[in-house]
């Protein structure tokens, strides 16, 4: 089956496709058949003609008055994700991350297949998580020969992060998904997305120090 | 010890900060003692006055001509990003992300400790995992009480989301870091971070799809 080829397009309104997609699996489990654009809009509490521009990238176009069909809209907001189709990554760096990132069954369900592993301590070598074993990192030019991917998943200690890009890219990936906290840079043409937990979690901490916490109720006891 | 109060500062700046931290890691193992900021320009590809005015947020002043000593920035970044700092959190929802962020370790080495976590999968209910136990959510508010959490993470499906950051909110955490698809709504004075693993695969799958790949080397053999 071929899924037709997505146009390139802004990166908020990706960012903002998922939260279109969550919210229409929502109202299919909830069983309902139709959503407004101004149903969205307050549920999701986004402009409306935000949401009209975000959707018209998608082929599919609402009923006057009724809206979008939710089953529908759902369809062609996983294929324009590109969720139904699977793309092969291999994962560099079996440490705490790296192997979660191996156990979460989630990513398979969005497209995602990690087919290879990759680490350079020897005790790891072998070790298998979420079916997926653990090879050295001398292994990567077979692997690629014999199970190519295109997506190289860095979850390496940050020292090692542009290393192992530059090596996975030689070895013929085409995108970089980067959990490290380092910036990795990557030539024209190669893909690169930063997925910051550390950034996040300085956010947190930073805006949480910013909001005086509510006063203590109650009296002693 | 009392870390001093960060400042409320740009989400961009925040966003660098931890690359600016990964990158003297790199460098203190390499035993560099000093780092100018013209060679941080270099290595990480950022404008020096941009670097000039992140670092700024810092009390930590470089030294003409030499720069910044490589211990003392490392020092002023970890602690200015609240990584030294313990911040408790509870996780809810423990599927395979979930339970892959209770086994990820690299979480309290930059200051976030998941205390306790939650599901309403009676299968799951005092599962163990990265040392943590699973709880029901009917315990949430005994264990507000007794360990008491700032941060909720979510890690719950989709349709869920929405309603177990309310029940964490009314339980007292100031904080939401929300690993769900789904845009969450907070009341004002609730902090709230998304990490968008989905939205940044989709990121990868049309950017990948735009690019064209390489034509095949060699012939037939």
């Amino acid at each position: 089956m071929n899924t037709p080829r997505p146009a390139i397009l802004p990166e908020p309104t990706l960012r903002r496709l998922p939260w279109y997609l969550a919210y229409v699996e929502t109202l299919r489990e909830a069983q309902e058949e139709y959503v407004s654009s101004t149903r969205i809009s307050k549920d999701l509490d986004l402009d409306s003609s935000c949401i009209a521009k975000d959707l018209s990238f998608l082929s599919l176009k609402g009923k006057t008055r009724i809206g979008y069909e939710v089953e529908a809209l759902e369809q062609a907001l996983t294929e324009f994700l590109g969720f139904k189709v699977s793309h092969k990554a291999y994962l560099f760096g079996a440490g705490s991350l790296g192997a979660a990132l191996m156990q979460d069954s989630g990513l398979s369900n969005y497209g995602l297949d990690i087919v290879a592993a990759f680490d350079t301590d020897p005790r790891k070598e072998g070790t298998v998580y979420g079916g997926i074993k653990v090879s050295h990192p001398s292994a990567l030019s077979r692997t690629m020969r014999e199970n190519p991917a295109t997506i190289a998943i860095l979850a390496v200690p940050a020292p090692k992060a542009q290393e192992v890009a530059d090596t996975a890219i030689r070895a013929g990936v085409r995108a970089i998904w980067n959990f490290t906290p380092c910036r990795v840079r990557v030539p024209e043409g190669v893909v690169m997305a930063n997925t910051s937990i550390y950034a996040h979690l300085a956010l947190i901490f930073n805006r949480l120090a910013e909001i005086p916490a509510p006063e203590e109720k109650g009296g002693a006891q």
